[in-house]
């Protein structure tokens, strides 16, 4: 068995990385995950996200002493007092993060080591869609564009393929990408 | 005019809302905003987002001394050390926040009055999509589902009529429930 050092690549364990896929391969139902939040309306364009547990690899996850806890806000421009990001742009953080962790991962998977990525990404909103002031006007983002720098120790082309490959396997990218059904319902209790 | 607090419903001043309305009609081109966010990969799954300007209302927006910092991590058994809650629990964050910002916003527009917004919220992720075990398995969202309690002074088929039209204008809900291109580019250099 390899050292603890000489298993990591990228930060990531690839001893742990590679007997989870083969756990997953053995038995599928593993790699089933539920993820949630609970959010509660402060004021205005603030609310807060509470984010603790989940269930995977076949039970609830408890290594989360404390809940991790976010704050939406809004600029004043759009009526509020920058209490936080908003949440389109939390949107763009999550995607970001995905893209970024899951390019780390096939690249471990692969053997190439990555030695930087640094991202810029933009997205427009035209919001007459929030405001249904045009039915033709979609309310969500028209398009996101991300630029990535990366930096490894692998030829221009290994890095194309590997991030052709990850734009089509990134979670937050294809949920982007794919239309995701959304089921709202309003129920009579819910205690955040 | 109103007082401010006459103006004010659900934290929001109604007449800097009615306003902005107009001001959209009239001049289409405020309505346009572009939102980014600068992200650096620290190690494994961990990385982090830098979010402060945007271009919106015809400029460019200084309403922020500070940039916001987010950090995205991943749990142990996903092969992290919980640096932060992860990218598509974020994308949970963003889509609760704006469904109820979009909400509040829109019941304030209706004269409704909020009392109190909790939502609980959950999303199944199958990980052989995001892996590449199973080329029929979306590594994204299958589904995710929010349970709202929304408290208000007016009717439910009242509250029923709003949030049947702000599920379809929430621009971070109608970005998942659509399909919004992502485009990713790699470029040489970016500096974050």
């Amino acid at each position: 068995m390899k050292s603890k050092e000489n298993r990591m690549v990228n930060g990531l364990d690839t001893q742990q990385m590679f007997e989870t896929v083969a756990a997953i391969k053995a038995q599928p139902a593993l790699a089933r995950f539920e993820f949630r939040n609970s959010n509660r309306w402060i004021d205005g364009g603030e609310n807060r996200s509470t984010i603790q547990g989940f269930y995977g690899a076949g039970r609830e996850d408890d290594s989360r002493a404390e809940p991790f806890e976010f704050v939406n806000g809004e600029p004043p421009v759009l009526l509020g007092n920058n209490e936080g990001a908003n949440p389109v742009e939390f949107l763009l953080h999550a995607l970001a993060g995905c893209v970024t962790t899951t390019l780390v991962l096939h690249a471990a998977a692969r053997g190439i080591r990555i030695e930087s990525i640094s991202t810029q990404m933009e997205g427009q909103i035209d919001l007459q869609g929030l405001l249904g002031l045009d039915d033709t006007v979609s309310p969500g983002y028209e398009q996101i564009r991300m630029k990535m720098d990366i930096k490894a120790d692998c030829s221009d082309e290994a890095l194309d393929d590997l991030l052709s490959f990850v734009r089509k396997h990134s979670p937050v990218c294809e949920t982007v990408c794919r239309p995701v059904p959304v089921i709202v319902e309003r129920v009579a209790a819910v205690r955040v």
